[in-house]
């Protein structure tokens, strides 16, 4: 078995979901609750068979963001994994629905950082093991840090 | 630390999931969320332990089911791990219920496919890296391909 | 790339969450899911914030349980994860509630038991690929520790 | 404004759940809902739609308990309620995944009882205002209803 | 079809939940449920069974509380309703865990307020339509109020 | 005790939500459950106080939504309802999250219909009791109303 990380590429201002599910029905079942989660939500997403044909099931509301997913589902390669690359929504507009999708194990991230993805490899297939998601921590916050973080969310309209 | 990799033997014609819980409880609520799914439903359960006696603990409708969950649950030895073995009912019949439990952390797969599980070992104890879920992928979905995926769902009932 | 493994510290008899989410909107949500869940709840929690300034992301009820959260954040020290130190409550009381937060998207582990967690570097910065909770399974549980089992849940008054 | 009692009829041995929803995409939403429930389930399902052209929109797996669902929808008659009969699944088995349902507002009973619907009518439409599930209690339950009321759960198999 | 006004007594400082729900094992699975929400909960619960031998069927971790939950069940004597009183803890600690029980469709109130369950009866049976939760509105908030709001979700800790 | 229809006043093109919670913190997590369901959400929310000063409680992003769901809720004047008015944005974009709400107990209708509200009314207070939600049934859809409504589902991007 060999661990290998993969380079995510994805449009700038994107935000990337990479997760496991199981069953080809993920596809559609994904494209619906994207869809009825945001209207006119841009998206693509992409979802690799790991049966039968094996091939990268895609979908989406952009061709662009869904070309984005179909390659980095295919760098990553691993049996039932999916992307979602989001153009004009955000991971909290979309993760619980998408969590609650039937054939959803779990969520490796969600994120507009640059992503690594570490992959495990052996004779037959693949599979994620871990996300190195940005950066890693520099310090930790102070009182001021702490004031401009509250304020943040409130400007952003997040929080009162 | 040193990795491996567990393969999962599981009879002909049922699937796996695995997940990480808390809590000597999840054996009974597993048990609870799964016999309330599904009428008559077929499936065995093993837990691993993670303190005191550290036994594998286990349950189920099914005598041979429940054995291989054990068997499957020893292989992968890593504390507070659990493996369920569906005979008669599928993953998206029952995987939401399974998320919602309270002790359940995360869900690593769902599958019917061959499911080789990565292990980390260090002096005292093991856990769950990953998994490999049936095989790569070997190209991507054209529009035929795509006219044959949408089909089947219906020819499954699961869409219309 | 390389793994090590971290060792978490945590005060006696306390619990631990470790999970990944996205955006730091995530320190003030899991506040207000943990504060609402459990009347009086004591706990600490941190997150690694993994662009701009990067830094460890803290609140908590309790000065110390924060400052333990803080110091397994920073050990941890990859992005977007998050730490909780439990006092005076158990993750059955409140992990629902977490994996319901819309930031989250896994729960590592929740546990009191000794817990290592592998952590992947590259370069530029560090994933959790996987955690040690525990130890492994010494045996398999037969018809007396099924009893006993069946006998503590309800001592603990979780089941009738 | 009046208020009325309309009897639900409904073939022996199923059960009947009525909600309120809102918009015709309910119909291929709940049927989904209940197909990736219960492998083989037998439903008929209806929705009052509430603009527009007004027609008890209709589907299911089994024609006679489709047809019970119109008759049930049609009785009640008030703008975007929807009614379930069940055949060979319970309430318990689906009741969750449709109240997850993203049109679904509320759920007025599930039951397998005698079931009347209070509607409401003034001029333009008509509206339920609750229901009379099965019959009034007759008394207080006593140690040994407790008794056979535990014994009966786990008769069942739903509890250990 | 008569509606009358059902007063319900509760003890000083305690909150009452009133719902719907389907089926005998409510009274078990809803026990669960408040059981793990907070560690030493106090709470009664009463459910009315629709049919056989049509008893109120009780529990609880206080014998006062379960009384004056199974005096309110009583008291509004319909079908397949179940409510909760609360001592030591609040609806929000365990309101969403409610919600997610299998058999429960709804929830009618949740309050310390006085509270007045409105019931429909005919020949055989009564069921809940509506409730009078506290009091009316009597005038509209303005900016101090609001600020008033505000400090206080903060000084209770609930917000930040 | 006595009953009345309220017919809701709502701005062309909104859609309405009404529903029944506990406490003066909904305010707050409705709009947050609002404001991260739908990147720039317009709503008015406002909610009735039950207790103490009784006061309407409301925010929202658009100040004439805002005062549309005051005037709703004023209409109303039951205790403990709330009442949103939606803009650009749909009610099965945002019901789950508020059906998630941790004081959320119901909701009554979810509806860009002509909406009235039945509410009954005591000497102290009043209740909601049902909605009317637009126009009863005229027909039952036939095959070709059939195909129309997949279509129409399909059109609209909701389904594939």
């Amino acid at each position: 078995m060999q661990l290998s990380i993969v380079e995510i590429a994805k449009p700038a201002d994107t935000n990337v979901i990479v997760g496991q599910s199981h069953f080809i029905k993920t596809v559609e079942d994904v494209y619906e609750a994207l869809v009825q989660s945001v209207p006119g939500i841009k998206f693509g997403l992409a979802f690799c068979e790991a049966s039968g044909p094996c091939l990268i099931r895609h979908t989406g509301t952009d061709a662009a963001l869904e070309q984005s997913a179909v390659e980095a589902a295919s760098a990553i390669g691993a049996g039932h994994v999916f992307v979602v690359i989001l153009g004009n929504a955000f991971p909290i507009n979309v993760l619980n629905q998408i969590k609650s999708v039937s054939e959803v194990c779990t969520i490796f991230c969600a994120t507009a950082n640059p992503l690594r993805v570490i992959v495990a490899e052996d004779g037959g297939g693949r599979g994620v093991v871990g996300v190195i998601d940005g950066s890693s921590p520099r310090g930790v916050e102070g009182a001021s840090d702490q004031a401009d973080r509250h304020a943040m969310l409130r400007r952003f309209g997040y929080k009162k």
